[in-house]
């Protein structure tokens, strides 16, 4: 179990960040803040040999990450046995345009977090999750939902990885040429890049006295997804406490 | 080598969709449209064992993919040998609120494809991709830019891989419930996510006669990425031939 008591994972051969250090993080506040901003997350694990880059969604519960997917799936059936697993998040910010080929670049802000992948099975621990897997993203919407039946829970599988290392790399400086190239007529710019959240589209089939929930209120059109989903990483797990 | 005479991935163990196949494509088109509507990617490698998941900036040219990165990068040095590999591209287009928890979803459209990477290592092929790595993205760009500098060649590896299997997986369909769920009274929608083009920010440092250039005509404030990118590409390899 990761030593919760820690504000910063341990840095070893593994997730030490060696091309541009200086871009590195490791403390638990930079980490989480850039894992509670997404929804989306790719894991790696290997089977005979061959690596996998799978996407899924997924939630962050101290230092646990949790994501889901069918029993059938072929990364749970192998990653149930406690794999090696590597679950890595990026924030594309900015493609930027420099005044040489070798200067363009992108700002963003990753996370490669690394531990071993297990089936989650305590009975539980399985229904608390199956409930955050919704809170996390909209906050106390289970309580609102029709309940889940038992064989829609086996058919979820649930997979958890106690963070043992994790690295954060940021880039955010835009356009950073050699000090010469500054005086060539040369265009240069950052170019941003946002994932935004756009207008609602309510199922066609609603009930008509059907109002849009109170679990939606941070999922406003044209407001950053990130910033959406840090806030309701936030009231759901202040709400638990 | 892949054959690209095929309008199709052969399908085998590793890469046929086995959870949801509905969703599973293989064709060239589908498989193409959703990597050159990409930026960014993430590359599942393993050493010793350990499976990494890095994000980076890729792009394709035919059947073949590139990526780059410092000659230093840890995935680079164990790549060189020709390892096997998973680039995977995903779009996120929704969060989907269900009437259950068990519904609850997202739209998606993602590619993973399979080979083994190496590194580019003939000086023409070399300079050839030292430069689509800038026209790609920004057509005709690298024309108007100092020159890269042998150092700058040296220090920048470039990776490729043929795709020998590739699939694509898409959900596009939003809200879909039990039948019978949807006569209770809650709520329910697709809330679409969408990756922007922000304002673009010049170089502060510009010299003082300096516009905009024409390589980044495509890219509006407001339009979408992937759209900007699809044009990109296109125009790009269409000018090559």
């Amino acid at each position: 179990m990761t030593d919760v008591s820690a504000t910063a994972y341990p840095i070893d051969a593994v997730n030490r960040v060696k091309r541009r250090h200086d871009r590195g993080h490791y403390d638990h506040a930079t980490v989480h803040a850039l894992l509670d901003a997404a929804a989306l997350c790719h894991v790696s694990y290997v089977i005979d040999g061959q690596p996998y880059c799978t996407p899924t969604l997924f939630w962050r519960e101290g230092t646990r990450l949790y994501w889901h997917g069918s029993s059938a799936s072929r990364m749970l059936r192998n990653l149930s046995k406690g794999e090696p697993a590597c679950l890595t998040v990026t924030h594309l910010d900015s493609l930027v345009l420099a005044r040489s080929g070798f200067n363009h670049s992108a700002d963003y802000r990753s996370v490669m977090a690394f531990g071993h992948a297990r089936l989650l099975e305590d009975p539980a621990e399985k229904h608390h999750a199956l409930t955050m897997m919704v809170d996390r993203f909209f906050p106390g919407r289970t309580s609102r939902l029709r309940e889940t039946t038992a064989q829609e829970s086996k058919a979820t599988a649930i997979i958890y990885m106690d963070i043992a290392r994790a690295s954060a790399k940021i880039r955010a400086k835009g356009v950073a040429d050699d000090e010469e190239d500054y005086a060539l007529p040369i265009y240069a710019e950052r170019l941003p890049v946002h994932s935004i959240i756009g207008v609602p589209e309510p199922c066609p089939r609603l009930m008509s006295d059907v109002a849009r929930s109170p679990d939606l209120a941070g999922y406003e059109t044209g407001r950053a997804l990130g910033d959406a989903l840090t806030e309701a990483h936030a009231r759901t797990y202040s709400l638990q406490r």
